[in-house]
């Protein structure tokens, strides 16, 4: 196997995190093949705006993409999951139809929620002529209010006279799916794998509730607001193969990221290959793990970037931790910590709380051999003051919409990186809106 | 041993969480016989308040008070609390001078912060006429910052001159060690045990880094802003009774208490015991117990009433958890949830954010058993939308200042009661506000 060719258009990084800006040009050629897409107005957002999306894998005799999926760890989930891992193990990891809604995370409903979900994978096996099991539903919005699933029924005939392969109708699942973001997030990958190119297309949401703890659907060990993510490829693989690719991708992508620590009931990462490039891929495979990893955390990075009420987007990098685990852990509790996160709103270099956050992770540490630096300036040593600590211009550091922070603990080999955001009054306000 | 009377004095149960009046008569005869308090400007308070305060327990022959701590689990601590444990360790758990300064934490200050801490022992030793390892240091303020350890010292003399025995004298502490708190907090009982009055008074400071998780000062499993808490009693008492008394009543009091999650590096419980009273209390007295369990559990709702930018106090009542540790699992998953912290600062009854916080905990529920009340409410009932549940109802019940959430797991007989408050802008304006 060889790669001779690994482009990536990466929409976070042409205008910096914090100011995404429409591509204008999504050249049709980096849609992978062998899916269609859609979008309308099925009347579950206030705002009018489009809410129903549909990713159709039909581009192949049998019409069926080879999935593999990540699923929230909360306890509580919302029905469309529960259906989505039947499905799954029903059909071996086999999906023709994507049904998304946003506006409604069809979530704490009951056996009516359960209904609701069984509802659309049956219509929608009706209009895409495949078996319900085929269909994959999701649900992204409010939390316990019933889904109004007979809009989601009616809209059906309208997303499918819509379908089509081209940039404009992926951009239109970007959009569908949307709820308190602000900009769509999508990412592509193009490789060259034995003269054949094999195209991989990412697309998701996620403002708020963002602390993803995805986990395989089989009872595992666990690992992460609403976010939803379809990553959808023209490889040809088998769905257990693209269950390891996938699994490590989100544990350095997806599972490094958290806007305010609340992890969603709702959170799903979905991958889908159709086949139609005829390049067949191995769990293995390293330019297709690499750009299916470039890919994700693109697209990871995105959802930081657009999160709820952001001002300041973080890059954390922990070193030295016993292991990679102990360094999450550490990145983890700076995350969540809303003094750490109040500091960053103000462009604060109160490296104090950095300390009691690290000091609150549970990690292994010594405190006095705890290094920080605010990008290259030092900033604490030894777990005190660095002598050469510049407070202005640490603070001047702290004004970028973008920083990094590096942690050293001098205590082992793990390391992580890990983004998160500040904390603001405009999030708290964004989030205090009486919902009803 | 027979408890005739059991007089509390609350001042936060006076006039409501969220209203704390000052009480017009802290009549003199609750404090306890023993002690002597003053309070100074040493000038580490850029407001120019009061910022150092003493506490002497010289009032029997010997002059020192039998003494119980509890300190912070994390793992980075404040250099007060390292001399603090040496200290107590050094003297069997006797205590002559509490010696606490507010505006500056003396934590992360590496070797410079123990020496500053060791220097205020040994000049407040020959100051008061006592072995260094007699006094109890504490500090609460801005952490990363050297202490100037020169105006505490400087300081003493105009302390020892001020000291005196009356409420007068116990309130200069309580108004000493605030930092950002709005109100002083104190709390006195009084119990008679065979006919001799004993008196307990409790004196506190916490607003923010508020989520308290008390350990023994020895290697113990562990339990939990910076909160400084002084309970003194006139009764007579082994220090490792105190211990254990102490370690119970903290346990359901500070160790249920969250303001934002963040455990801080210098929480500090000391309770003194002081024996003027003539009356011995041994581990297993139940009026003794249960009087300073209230104490604490009062300055504990104190202290969450006059959390920092706090809209609204939250009590939770968990019932029905597999044990009252997984209630309480439950309990901090939603007390620490931005989501649910935001909502009810919007007084919006998004129970779904509560089902996701719920699922979050990782405790031990079945989602389809769930109830959730709002006070007297029905909210959730089997992990769905109530059937009588009133939306406008239980949003004019959220526009309380104060209100309790009960949730019913149905899996055992594991409870909890936990107090905490809502997420505002603010808190995020406190705390974003840069501090040098």
């Amino acid at each position: 196997m060889e790669q001779i060719d690994l482009g990536m258009t990466d929409r976070s990084a042409k205008a910096g995190w914090g100011e995404t800006e429409l591509m204008s040009d999504v050249s049709g050629f980096l849609i992978p093949a062998g899916f269609r897409f859609a979008a309308v107005k099925a009347g579950l957002k206030a705002s009018g705006r489009t809410d129903f999306a549909v990713i159709v894998a039909d581009g192949l005799e049998g019409g069926v993409a080879s999935a593999a999926a990540l699923f929230t760890a909360n306890r509580v989930t919302a029905a469309p999951l529960q259906v989505d891992k039947e499905h799954l193990a029903a059909t071996g990891g086999k999906v023709r139809v994507v049904a998304v809604n946003a506006g409604n995370a069809n979530c704490a409903a009951g056996q009516a929620g359960l209904d609701a979900a069984y509802a659309t994978c049956a219509a929608a096996a009706v209009e895409f002529g495949c078996r319900a099991e085929e269909v994959f539903p999701s649900s992204t919005g409010i939390i316990g209010v019933p889904l109004p699933v007979e809009k989601l029924v009616a809209a059906l005939p309208a997303v499918k006279a819509g379908l089509g392969s081209e940039s404009d109708h992926f951009q239109q699942v970007a959009q569908a799916i949307l709820t308190t973001d602000l900009v769509e997030k999508t990412a592509f990958a193009r490789i060259v794998i034995e003269g054949k190119e094999v195209r991989i297309a990412a697309v998701g949401k996620g403002s708020g509730m963002i602390h993803p703890r995805l986990v395989p659907a089989a009872p595992h060990a666990a690992l992460h607001a609403t976010m939803l993510v379809y990553i959808l490829t023209d490889a040809e693989a088998d769905p257990a193969a693209l269950q390891r690719i996938l699994g490590r991708a989100v544990e350095v992508s997806f599972n490094r990221i958290s806007v305010d620590g609340d992890t969603s009931t709702n959170d799903t990462v979905l991958l889908l290959a159709s086949g139609a490039s005829g390049v067949r891929v191995l769990d293995g495979d390293a330019e297709f793990e690499e750009a299916l990893t470039q890919v994700a955390t693109s697209l990871a990075r995105q959802i930081v970037a657009d999160g709820e009420g952001v001002g300041h987007v973080v890059e954390l990098r922990v070193k030295g931790a016993v292991s990679d685990a102990e360094a999450v852990r550490v990145a983890k509790a700076i995350a969540h910590s809303p003094l750490v996160k109040t500091a960053w709103a103000g462009c604060d270099p109160n490296w104090g709380r950095l300390m009691a956050a690290i000091g609150n992770s549970g990690a292994e540490i010594d405190p006095s051999r705890i290094d920080i630096w605010f990008g290259e300036l030092p900033i604490c040593k030894d777990g005190g003051r660095a002598v050469d600590m510049n407070m202005a211009a640490a603070h001047d550091y702290l004004k970028q919409p973008e920083f990094s922070i590096a942690i050293e603990l001098h205590q082992g080999e793990g390391s992580c990186v890990f983004w998160t955001t500040d904390l603001t009054a405009e999030y708290v306000r964004i989030n205090a809106d009486y919902s009803t």
